[in-house]
């Protein structure tokens, strides 16, 4: 087996949107396998939008991500050589070695799934880090009743398609907001909510409305901007707002939001979250994830690129939303 | 005793700002008191600020002001009348009959208050709404911890005056903002903050970031608007932001907030909140609330207008900021 790593590292930060000229692709030999260590052929590199939060070198949730090191990222894959005794040839692990090829550590957040129902990049998508996150955001703080209206920005995402159905399972009314009419119709058809409104339409107000008779208890925030100002519109009193992404302020021009008195008058609960702090909601996550994957009641898209070369390009397209469902990369 | 009652009514909507046009005052002559029912001459009428709200016929938490109707408001005066059990002459109640002299009603939502410690108009403010709703935001929303950073907007106010005395009790530091130099000073000489940040000096971000060295872990919410950007900027993971108020946007213009993203990378709680739907805070805050008052704890100040024909202008004033602590009408 090849000892030739191949990696992308962050060769600068973006002013602004992201060009490829961020990234710089180097291949670096391997230092063998030491006692204790693992090395795996990650198969899969899972893309998601906090990366682009990472590239900044600025106060976030995260740390950034180091300029000239390999970019961060959530990866599957089999392992190919085992001197740690608690993984063998061939076991499928999820970790997260980031933009490369192989990954060689101690085995420390290495976690061992069952491929035999589930396929193993869905467990960088609807049943892991993307799946747990709709699952925190709508269970710990939308916390929906049967019959309230539950509303869903990015729908036809990773996270946001399993919000939808997530939500739909739970008796709510679901209504999506995403952009285009593909993606409205697979929100629809293919995940089961029971409106969607396409906000490139131009008629985000009057379809929203159309879209929410009795109004909005409950929004899981992908978004930001005239999204967020257009359902704060909608809010009906005591309604709770789960924060997860703000995409559309990632370029780092602030996006204002005009109607926040709804606050006030509506007595929301506004809360931002990442999964990684929910330690405890995690097991049982996971757990409904991968049963309703395997049963098939819980359906899910990928957008997969070929090759790590492919992989600024596909980010460029993810922070454009042209991605449909869990964008990934095989790592060929 | 005269029966002959003086009171404002709405006179019309505003159009943006307040003016004296929207207000009539009329003089009505009273019904004789029937079997049941308690005359009250009222001596102070609190001005407040969701009253601009109510103006407005659009949907808000509360019903609007109805259009011809005496102005909805809190009171407090002496019985001078009773055909009702439950009432004596001379005794001392808090109720909502407006802007009138007088209130004849079935007892309905009255309250004795003790007047040997704490001064009737007292109940009106810093041991009656505004209090319960300082004391509610702080320990119900933003639940403080020693060492902690509070900051408070609209801190010289009835409402945020003793959210900070509160929170000063609870051993956070305490920061006010307030607009002008002499509020700023009697917000930290007469109320004990730590500092306090003039947002009128033309320097709130530089200011409010040397006041909040540590950043901040909750705030009092009661204006919005740029206030409001500037503390979502400072705000520490894990804040909670009570909002009570948005003052600045009741002359209905929209006022855009354009860092909502810290919502997201600090993991914020935000929630909006109306005291009278937090009853069972009412009875603990009101016999903390009292017995500060009563021991000289707890400071408070007032700016009290003398007659009901004032009553337009100095409530015009109020959403000006023009007044210093608690607004009230002493209804000689």
């Amino acid at each position: 087996m090849s000892t030739l790593n191949r990696r992308i590292v962050l060769a600068s930060r973006p002013d602004g949107k992201v060009t490829p000229a961020q990234f710089r692709l180097e291949e670096v030999a391997l230092p063998a396998t030491a006692d204790g260590q693992v090395l795996v052929r990650n198969r899969f590199l899972s893309l998601d939008p906090y990366m682009r939060g990472a590239m900044n070198d600025r106060k976030s949730y995260r740390q950034p991500q180091a300029l000239g090191e390999t970019m961060v990222g959530g990866t599957v894959g089999e392992v190919v050589e085992s001197r740690h005794p608690g993984f063998k040839l061939g076991d499928v692990v999820v970790g997260g070695y980031g933009w490369q090829l192989y990954g060689l550590s101690n085995g420390a957040g290495l976690r061992k799934v069952d491929t035999s129902r589930v396929p193993m990049q869905a467990y960088l998508g609807v049943a892991g880090m993307p799946g747990v996150t709709a699952w925190v955001g709508l269970n710990r703080i939308i916390s929906p009743k049967a019959g309230e209206t539950v509303v869903v920005s990015a729908a036809s995402g990773a996270v946001g398609s399993v919000v939808g159905q997530l939500a739909k399972a739970a008796g709510c009314r679901v209504v999506g907001v995403a952009g285009g009419s593909a993606k409205c119709s697979a929100v629809i058809n293919d995940f089961g909510f029971d409106a969607c409104v396409d906000y490139k339409a131009g008629r985000l107000l009057e379809d929203l409305a159309a879209a929410t008779p009795n109004g909005i208890d409950g929004y899981f925030e992908n978004v930001a901007g005239v999204v967020l100002d257009a359902v704060l519109d909608r809010m009906n009193a005591f309604g709770r707002i789960a924060v997860c992404g703000m995409i559309a302020g990632y370029n780092d021009e602030p996006i204002p939001v005009y109607n926040i008195r709804s606050i006030l008058t509506n007595r929301l609960k506004i809360q931002g979250f990442i999964v990684s702090e929910f330690a405890d909601a995690w097991p049982p996550a996971l757990a409904e994830l991968a049963q309703r994957v395997g049963d098939g009641s819980l359906k899910y898209r990928e957008t997969v690129s070929r090759g790590l070369d492919s992989a600024p390009s596909a980010f460029i397209g993810l922070l454009r939303g042209d991605n449909f469902g869990k964008q990934l990369v095989e790592l060929v």
